[in-house]
């Protein structure tokens, strides 16, 4: 069990043409890592790994655990063994982010960030179901269901991934929400910690497994700048 | 011993603002790889690495071996283990790129590429030793020497990579010679091929290792538009 490293399934610039086809099943991604984020099949939904656990939150609100046999085009998971953790209040998103950079000195280093706790204020987005012929990330995901709650109790997980590493993923941080009664989680737009335990892992290793026997991905023309503006816009 | 992953140490967007110092061992290198390419500490030469053996390719023209306690900033190893071979003949530089990247679809795949053989003519570059306070990649190339061969028996190894990873590595192909007799080698500027062997290795994985332990490195502020253009300068 390798803690030094992160494993990807996919790119998010296969994301940005509409590439949703799942390709690794859970039970596979589950094989290197028991903590992540990630989409499923279809771009459906957003995708939290907790313990061992696959969890989609769904567009219509709701939350379930993921069978070992559905598939992702998307994910990225670790085995969660923290360096560092310590507690932080009183801190909303930008200034959790800013502050988590530069504390663990993270610009060039891929990290894993949890935080449990509380929080005065959640904000989350879930990507909608996609059938084909799919749409692009940013047209796909230019209407999206939001959800909000306050007073929740909840975990926070997800990276920071130097900005070298765009396309590839996401640069800079990518974070998701599952509250602790599953009635809430998706991808974090903006939140306030009132109370919480932050936990930071680094990696000396960033692996990255690609679908290379898919024949949509080989085929793909993909552009750099495209992907670069279609992250900034569908993934902060 | 994994044959179906690249490790990479460091980035090539390192060496961009002169991250030349050597922070792996050429002896821990070789625990990932047989075969591959780099540059040594002080962005002192070429790296070739062939059959287990890490060779330099020095500015004076010289070839020799490495040993296991000398130190890279950068290079790039994997087990061989190729999928395909075929022969190929009276091929240049532009054509051989063009052919292999289609024949083998590689457009958005990492791949190794090795080419056994007869060479009509082989022209290298080998980058210049640098020494602190170190220069940009693009000022400490500006002026290196070249190394031309005709009726060379040699071989070519290098990468083939997506250009989404342009920064992490070299987008497009990146790659290395080193004559049978060891009288020339560096990084390919042009060729022609007479007769040779052509192996090719699909990798599903990239795995890049980053010096999270170097100060110079954790504090580097990159930017991402000048990576690019200076790998399209430097390396191409």
């Amino acid at each position: 069990m390798d803690t030094s490293k992160i494993f990807q399934h996919g790119t998010l610039g296969l994301l940005v043409p509409g590439l949703y086809d799942g390709t690794i099943t859970a039970g596979e991604l589950l094989a290197h890592g028991d903590t992540g984020i990630g989409t499923l099949d279809g771009l459906n939904g957003e995708v939290i790994i907790l313990n061992g656990h696959a969890y989609q939150a769904r567009e219509d609100g709701q939350v379930r655990e993921i069978a070992a046999t559905e598939t992702l085009p998307f994910a990225s998971v670790h085995f969660e063994a923290p360096q560092q953790a310590t507690t932080v209040s009183q801190l909303d998103m930008a200034d959790f982010q800013r502050q988590v950079a530069t504390d663990f000195q993270l610009m060039n280093v891929f990290a894993a960030v949890r935080v449990d706790g509380m929080f005065k204020r959640v904000k989350t987005r879930v990507a909608p179901h996609q059938t084909k012929p799919y749409k692009t990330l940013v047209a796909a995901t230019a209407t999206q269901p939001e959800f909000e709650g306050t007073a929740v109790e909840g975990t926070i997980i997800g990276y920071f991934a130097p900005h070298l590493f765009q396309g590839a993923t996401v640069g800079g941080f990518h974070l998701h929400f599952l509250s602790t009664d599953h009635q809430l989680g998706g991808h974090l737009l903006d939140f306030e910690i009132d109370q919480a335990k932050l936990s930071v892992q680094k990696f000396a290793d960033f692996q990255v497994h690609l679908p290379i026997d898919n024949a949509d991905y080989l085929a793909e023309k993909f552009d750099n700048d495209t992907i670069d503006s279609a992250i900034n816009k569908a993934e902060r």
